[in-house]
């Protein structure tokens, strides 16, 4: 692991979700660019000493040097965003599959020729947009595309959240302080930090993709350097529109990301706060419930359930299950089989590159007096 | 009674509406163009043979022409939306209150005129955006204007329907086919029909008014003439931003109108499926449940209210109280009293030309290629 | 209308709900016991003067000597328990149609009578037992009949109500006063109040028959002369068995009374809180949601709705319901007709008897060291 | 761990739990009675050759015999309640620390020689009663006894299922066939397996005791050996009375176990359908939502949140929270140190022998004429 040290947010979360079903061990972290913090990390982690690391580079280095059975499988990116693309790049040239938070870099090159580098290298990499490892998102995305629902039209999505409702960074909050930090945390702020993950959703459950963008990005709190609530307008492949929004000044508002998507007979609701429920609505007849851990549903949703139904499983769960599917696509191609098609449902390169582009297309867009305009890549 | 006739449906819930607190009696009505349909329609409703009218022309002259303690106290225009102005301009020339369906003319120059008479006659005019009607709508508004959630930042409206999904028009199925047609309609179909309701509870809750405007609006379903889906990005004269959505192919959508609205230091969430409820949001502290029929309630929300808690109330109370508080206007006027801020606290010639302009701007936005637009009314 | 003066509660919710539907017009009432109230009363609601009576025997009277234009058609009693079931006598007796509040009077053995009275005259009764009027009750105890659910196992029905959590009656809060009386409200408090409801929900949904049952009835605050609280198992006349509970103490809940009852397939559950939907919950599939207003209903519920899908209706309509099925029963009667089931399907003597049998067994069974007794009528 | 081959259910459940905070590692196992499935068992969970046992009494005896600092530092005993004591026993004998599946023995008496073992060796055990670990639930009991909701008054307690509604252990289906035998299961069915978590999680949110008990259970399905269905009625030692709920015959329901307890001033609700909020109803104010992952929760429910706000917590978390606070005090005591409250939070021998005393109390009920029986332990 690449970051994540004690002082760090979303390593921990990553250590919960590989650990959970027992498939993956941490046995070595360059966790901070802090010695006495990366080191202090390390021994908290029960790591072995000559496996904690201050200084990333020494770290592949080293363990590339180690016998196949000793060294690491994979390395986890979880440093801010402007230190992804460097050790990804190292990683892969390595030879190490690659784990990376979103965004997957600081700009759209370097995503691209991280995209190439994967394609060139055919090693694995995880892209961690969490939202789309929930069970009941995968049943959205297969019913939409089993066509019962008819031609999609209409793509509502949406992220609100509050926690920026105060001039926050200036507080000194870690998380505050990068994440409204161009340096640090890209072009955009919140359309980076959670308008990537609605635009990822959305492609994800509609399998469509995102043609051109009509975009308002505001700064709320004075004093901030990077947007903190926006909205778009979006037009999709087939025709479809939509309208995205995400906000980090909607106060009291928590992580309730939430998509609907209808087509011409009916359409479906999904919300993280309700998360284990997927909703879908028809035309003329009853809307229906369907719950995760049930016998009904698609292979895709039910390979990602642990409990039965009505034990609900959150958000870690679906953490894991990038990380098992990951995992499991990785022994597949170790042991020379192929990998089944649920496994290979998470987020990889191809998500990295379109969120980039939303990053940079939103923003283009958001500057410019003129509606709509292409969404390049 | 203009229009309303038993083939209708506006004119029905206007008569639950109305009977419901014994104020008001429905005694004379022109209530079809078609004479036959007109007459049949006042037999059943119990009107007096010679009130039953087949002209609302000769009905306003003849009911005019009656003494004070016989003639109409007010007349109720529940025509389509192009046969509005007409009989409202007669109708307040020969003396008479007026209560009209939304949208409040055909054109924002309608509406100007309209207004301008009103005012010139002193007489009262009631608009009925429903909503606006709702306990804890009203309970919002306070609270917002209350400051206790800070200055306001956004707001979300969203109005989606799915009974459009279909090319229903072509179906002759009656109100498909007037809304959907700009002769009877006017310049916008889903805008106009409940766009305009999003707009009007976007500006009664905040008390704010827009400034400028953003719209992208769609003909989803193949034939259809006028708009059927649509989004705006909206600006508010005290800085906020907002997005509002109104849709009619939202299949398996069915009223659930619904308002958010951020302030400083927390946040409001009204939708009409749960219309008993408000939500209060805090930066810092455990949501709330605001709820009609309680004793904690403000003024404005309690004096709409009628039962106790927890015995819901519904559409058809909210627009009762829309009549009822006209009612209660136009009594106080007439005995010399001066109405109680809680009684006028009804939609009027200013939230029509609104709602007008809204609808004007909102079509012109939609077809320009600039994004933003400034709003004129 | 035999009580229910300005100091009344239940008195304005019957007329609100009689209004609604335009068939029904107050011409008459006795309206207080008090002569001051009663005539006071009857001005306020635009009652002529030579109608407005401070004596239920007398109105009785003069309305029956009137011609047959002219006379009520049936009379509403809105007095309290203990002054039900003279005027009910009188009125059949004096030939007029009744409504009457629940329970139906004051002891079983009156209620015995009453039903005896009713048909022998075969006058028409309505018993206001208002949550049966709801549409989506209808469409449950429709469904359950269907059998497509299998064979009713289980059900449970509550009502938890909090606003008797303190000793108010003490403060001579008027409704609490005389519904803790044991001479005015009769043997059981909570039981006789809002558990009669339960009771009565119970039993028309599922078209079942308690039997035997065992209860608990409970004086929570300290003083109070009846039941504030209480709960019983049930056993129905199919073999299965039930749970219901009601109480008065369960400080912050306001009047979500919800039933929910199983088959060998599947379960339907409604709650008023939640009043437009019904909950399907199947063995093997996902769960439905059936709303009020849509196309797919079964006909009487659809008969019981005014608005379109979404425009929530709520507790005045379902208490309109009940005027109105009566109503059409009534000029159906008049007019040589046979009355639609779905008009006739609104509670009456039976369930009046068998509410008062509820009070009477659970009362009883409340006091006995025995688990279960029989359910005796 | 002893039980938990890959052929079993609650097994891979703990293993899920003890991974997620990288806290425990599974070394050890005798993991079936077939050895067979032992070995391949252990294998796929990465267990060293020599630590994969094929009997549990083996395990412990080899395992008490390596060094401290290799020795498995406690047992999870994940087996059919018939096979919970005597390894627990022998454990403890051995010094192992011991974690046991609920209901803790086969019956009462087992429970008490298990508790004074515990006693005399001074060593922890932990009951997995799994939703007492949930943050929410932690909130409730803290809240309630602050006493701002004032004395306790009423409970509330359900838990219904629907998986049992089939004669499904006709079918072999190995969950339905040990749970539904007496002589792997107990002497209760539903009571044993869902009922004690009810029964448990009432006495623990309200840190009250069940004194008297008046029960009703019932055989659904015919040819079922034990109760698939119960409700009892619950006097507690404060005064307060309750009801409590238990079926596995409500077809369609999943595990929604809902708890309600008021007290004089207001109340409080929680279901695991929703398990990260806690709802908090006041008598004469807006109701409150408490979430998980919030800053204004008390110490026993923060510390029990892994995520922020929003990002939904589950069964597993609340799983992972009984082993972490298990494994915190573990190692406190080893370290010399006094475990924190907070830590010490778990179920363990004194709740296991009150759910023992809950099956007992409650078949005995269930068999008896007379209503109420004290409540013995």
């Amino acid at each position: 692991m690449i970051g994540g040290g004690k002082d760090a947010f979303i390593g921990a979360v990553h250590r919960l979700a590989l650990n959970m079903d027992g498939q993956i061990e941490l046995v070595a972290g360059a966790l901070s660019i802090n010695p006495e913090i990366a080191t202090e990390s390390g021994r908290m982690l029960f790591l072995q000493e000559d496996r904690i690391y201050t200084d990333y580079k020494v770290m592949l280095e080293k363990e590339a040097a180690m016998p196949a059975d000793k060294r690491l499988d994979f390395v986890s990116i979880v440093t801010p965003n402007f230190v992804h693309f460097d050790p990804a790049m190292m990683a892969l040239e390595k030879g190490f599959n690659v784990v990376i938070e979103k965004p997957i870099t600081f700009s759209m090159e370097e995503a691209k020729k991280l995209k190439a580098k994967v394609e060139e290298t055919g090693l694995t990499l995880l892209l961690c947009h969490t939202y789309t490892g929930y069970p009941m998102v995968k049943q959205a995305r297969q019913l939409l595309q089993s066509g019962v629902l008819g031609k999609i039209r209409k793509v509502f999505v949406e992220y609100p959240q509050g926690w920026l409702s105060t001039f926050l960074e200036k507080t000194g909050q870690a998380q505050a302080s990068w994440r409204t930090d161009p340096k640090r945390s890209g072009a955009a702020g919140s359309m980076g930090d959670i308008g990537t993950h609605a635009f990822n959703i959305a492609e994800y459950v509609t399998a469509l993709q995102v043609t051109s963008i009509c975009a308002s990005l505001n700064i709320v709190v004075e004093g901030r350097m990077l947007d903190d609530d926006g909205a778009a307008f979006l037009r999709f492949n087939n025709g479809a529109t939509g309208v995205l929004m995400a906000t980090q000044v909607a106060a009291g508002e928590e992580n309730n990301i939430k998509i609907r998507v209808y087509g011409e007979k009916g359409g479906i609701e999904w919300k993280q706060e309700d998360a284990n429920t997927l909703l879908v609505k028809w035309l003329d007849k009853p809307a229906e419930i369907y719950r995760a851990g049930t016998g009904y549903l698609n292979s895709f949703a039910s390979h990602n359930c642990r409990t039965p139904a009505g034990h609900p499983e959150g958000y870690l769960e679906a953490f894991a299950n990038l990380y098992r599917n990951f995992a499991l696509t990785l022994q597949a191609k170790i042991s020379g089989e192929t990998p089944k098609a649920e496994w290979l449902d998470f987020p990889s390169v191809n998500e990295g590159l379109r969120g980039m582009a939303f990053i940079e297309n939103v923003v283009k867009s958001g500057q410019s007096e003129q509606k709509w305009m292409d969404f390049t890549v």
